[in-house]
């Protein structure tokens, strides 16, 4: 039971590019000639297409509604000139120092990377490849298990409770690791420090990851605990509360000796640096603060409207910290409403999934786009 | 006895930055214990520095001395807008076009990576993991050895000849694939199609993967060759010929069947989609050739110039169809000269390796830069 947290990938799939359905029989033999056999034990997987229609108001990847700072997009466009030849520094250290400031620690607690993707990656590879299994919960982020089948990491899930809440006495069991999103996706619920302290305490010999992707809309972050505890790995994306998923920038947060092993690993594996003008725009992001505050709390606000204006359409809201919510309608389908509303021109995330089939996933857009949402599901639901 | 074509790294190492040689003794302790086998296993590695120093002439990385073309950087600042607030397009559709268009292919025969090294690290998964071994030259590109060890790929070397010249009847034997830079790195050397083609037929079972990253500065493209057998894969960067080696963009080339085999795995194992920025300056960089062919031109020029030089200071040129010359001097200790030039502020690069201990690879560049360096050797060889 996983699903996407931030992928940016629709519900719906173009079939016109590179389905093993769609390609010539006599293609498919010369495949499985050349093919190694990792390849032929993928299952055929075809990346949805981002929606190219104009005036769609898509709220299905947890996108920010508001642009990056006016002081990224300058800062981006002075760095454009001729020394694009150049490679990028690989250590990137201006990025490093930046983000080392904002959060009051040391380069060498800090680790940059492609997008969270990539650094979660190297974090399986690195710290949650061990004898034991890593521990994830039952319904999180869908890379976890891929991360772990590529890296051959035995796993276990551990189911959230009945409200979809995460218990950490449920982790009170031998593990290579635990990894979760807080707030976690999709649901969109949190836990306190206090309760990953007590994680911990609980398992100091055991790596402990905790995914903020979604942290900055309400949530507590965790880097002040990676001072204290030897065991904690923090990370963080651009994607979201900085609006930069148009560029591909991660970090981690953690003592040196855990920041330490992700640079061995891209170092050794991976020679992929930093894009240049990403990380120029990553660094005037997090300059930006007023920009920044402004946005997420105006994401909140919405938030906190839309979940009253759904319940007032008879959904249940799960409580949110994250830039979405997540929802059910006791007399109606999730998957019918997300079809009656793409009819619309509204795009929403469903999971055919285990638990949490009649849900809807909705990113919090800005409060016309919310206002078109409810109006549409006011239509739909009669 | 491996090499580094195109990483942006020096010869000298920065000692500030997570070296484990500078941890503090207790830190160890802590690393060992949370660290993953794998990573215990990693050799420490500290990534060199590019050097800041002002008015450095800087011939170590095969950066092209032009930068891209103004069409480029204009594309990119007009495309610094609020809309790198959402994702990419995972499938970088309007680049496939172009470089699909460009080379005369079908999108299915184009493949997108960020940089070269991303897509060459999915060839060896998806392409060249097999029972037999692996075979590339003696010297060639370092990182073929670190992708085979990170995918527990069997290879074996295969030696160039006392002239550095690569020749196929060397690569008559079993083998589970075969893949070599062509102009090969860092000798500049390349061989002809006809030659290619020759081995295709060789082992019309294995897939061969030529490493294109140089072949605008005077070799010639297999690609049209990928037309007309299926196991040949063409692997292009846009970080030489194109002058964006600051963001990261390169593509491979090839028969459908190959191009399947890598999206399965980049899109089961790998999430990272191209940067925004990135796609739009590889577009707008195929689409303005003239700049292209003036670029390429006076880099060929200046490297006709440069090896008539060097020859005259008594230097054997290996010639070179790259953007760069790879050099020995009879009676001068290459080390030592390298030591010399940066005395001078002049970064070229020297391997301390079997071989090829005697020679510099010289980063072509501009006249004047070109000019500086032929000095400052009259200087040093006295």
């Amino acid at each position: 039971m996983v699903f996407i947290k931030s992928a940016p990938l629709l519900d719906h799939y173009s079939p016109a590019y590179s389905s093993s359905a769609k390609t010539p029989v006599n293609l498919q033999k010369i495949m499985s000639e050349f093919w190694s056999d990792v390849v032929k034990s993928l299952t055929p997987y075809v990346p949805g297409e981002q929606p190219k229609l104009a005036n769609l108001v898509k709220l299905n990847t947890n996108e920010n509604p508001y642009g990056p700072s006016p002081r990224v997009l300058k800062a981006i466009r002075g760095a454009v000139d001729e020394n694009l030849r150049l490679y990028p520094d690989p250590n990137a250290d201006a990025l490093k120092r930046t983000i080392a400031e904002y959060h009051d620690v040391s380069t060498i607690n800090v680790f940059v990377g492609n997008g969270s993707d990539e650094i979660l990656a190297h974090v399986f590879l690195a710290l949650l490849k061990h004898d034991q299994p890593v521990l994830f919960p039952d319904i999180t982020y869908s890379f976890y298990p891929v991360y772990c089948r590529l890296y051959e990491i035995a796993y276990q899930t551990v189911p959230l409770a009945a409200d979809f809440s995460l218990n950490i006495a449920d982790y009170a069991q031998p593990n290579g690791g635990i990894i979760f999103p807080n707030p976690n996706a999709p649901t969109g619920r949190a836990i306190s420090l206090a309760e990953i302290e007590r994680l911990l305490q609980m398992h100091p010999q055991r790596v402990v990851v905790i995914d903020e992707a979604y942290v900055d809309f309400g949530g507590e972050s965790a880097i002040p605990l990676t001072r204290r505890y030897p065991n904690l790995l923090v990370v963080h994306t651009f994607s979201k509360s900085r609006s930069l998923a148009g560029l591909r920038v991660g970090f981690a947060i953690g003592p040196a000796g855990l920041i330490e092993a992700l640079e061995r690993v891209k170092n050794s594996f991976n020679s992929y640096p930093l894009d240049f003008l990403a990380m120029v725009g990553a660094i005037a992001a997090l300059e930006d603060t007023a920009h920044f505050e402004r946005t997420r709390k105006a994401v909140m606000h919405s938030r906190e409207n839309l979940a009253a204006a759904l319940e007032t359409l008879g959904f249940d809201v799960l409580p949110s910290v994250a830039n979405f919510v997540f929802v059910r309608h006791p007399q109606h389908d999730a998957e019918k409403s997300a079809l009656a509303l793409r009819q619309r021109g509204i795009v929403v995330r469903h999971f055919k999934l285990p638990r949490i089939e009649q849900f809807l996933r909705i990113t919090i857009g800005t409060d016309e786009q919310c206002a078109a949402l409810v109006h549409a599901l006011q239509e739909i639901l009669g």
